[in-house]
């Protein structure tokens, strides 16, 4: 920005710039946010960013995020443990999670099978997955996103789980609730129809 | 989001969630950014709020930000000391370099009259502005946004320094460049109608 440069200032800009789905712009606005908190405002961000690193790690069952040994719902006694949900991100659970329903535990895999990026099935928590089923998990449910790498990576493991009589499940496709007929794709339309149930 | 806390995430998330323009979802997505940082980059990241929040003040001649005694922009030789750009916030100073066409300095209110959001006068920063106008300031251009406070603003100050001989301009209204005609407001067509130049 020519001659006016403030060097402490550029510096937070970058780091904002950085973030996934934040230009520029917004990061000058969260810079200048940050410049109008408080002293106090400003350190508890800045120890917010460094606790969360520090004690967040991945649930010794579940490979979820937690700040304990395991996470709560690994925890939890309510927990149907003979249901594992496997999701590719912590916030995939988290959305699983937000619909009240579901009462079993999750295994998140951090990631999808992508060659393109260079992820492959090493590069993901499969092994403990595998480590964790044992006589009473009776269901895996693949959660896995809709796309093409999840779709392969959901193959992937129903492979490996089958021969261990395990009962793989994979989501339900088709229209969105509140969606509209008429702007569904050709492929979920196909695949609602596909799957469509007994009124 | 139920049983699912982890206590230094939440935390983080509501960090986030506090910022101008980011909801729940992007607060998360972000907090999700921070865990995935290296240590190193984690701590860089939380550096850089706390150095910018201790180092940046406000320069003592123009109230803009800096780290220095003064900005680079009041400190540099090559600007036209006798013009004065008055703005509402550092961005809009920024905005104004970035067109790289004026040669003069700056003044940062920090805000804009609004009774309504109780910002008085005094708020502002225009004691410091007054007391820049010696012999040296031919022109003082209100460079203040073109709404309601914007405009209050700019009045008010016009006011105080026309009495003391200083000639006061204020930013053309019009059309935007490469904007739509048929898009534009009543009250802007309006304006641009009303400044109009010979071709």
């Amino acid at each position: 920005m020519g001659t006016y440069n403030v060097a402490p200032l550029e510096r937070l800009v970058e780091q904002f710039e950085k973030m996934p789905g934040i230009g520029h712009k917004t990061a000058q606005r969260l810079a200048y946010y940050v410049l109008n908190l408080s002293k106090t405002e400003a350190e508890s961000f800045s120890d917010a960013i460094i606790e969360a690193h520090e004690k967040i790690h991945y649930c010794s069952v579940c490979c979820n995020l937690t700040d304990k040994e395991t996470c709560p719902v690994c925890a939890s006694e309510k927990r149907d443990k003979s249901l594992i949900c496997v999701v590719e991100t912590p916030r995939d659970a988290m959305a699983m999670e937000a619909t009240n329903e579901y009462k079993g535990t999750y295994h998140v895999l951090h990631g999808a099978i992508s060659p393109l990026n260079d992820v492959g099935p090493d590069d993901l928590k499969i092994k403990e997955l595998l480590k964790r089923l044992g006589g009473d998990v009776s269901e895996v449910i693949m959660a896995t996103n809709p796309t093409v790498e999840g779709d392969a990576t959901a193959m992937y493991i129903s492979r490996l789980l089958k021969p261990m009589g395990v009962k793989v499940t994979r989501l339900a496709y088709g229209i969105p609730v509140g969606g509209d007929l008429e702007y569904a794709d050709q492929v979920t339309l196909a695949r609602a129809l596909e799957g469509r149930n007994e009124l």
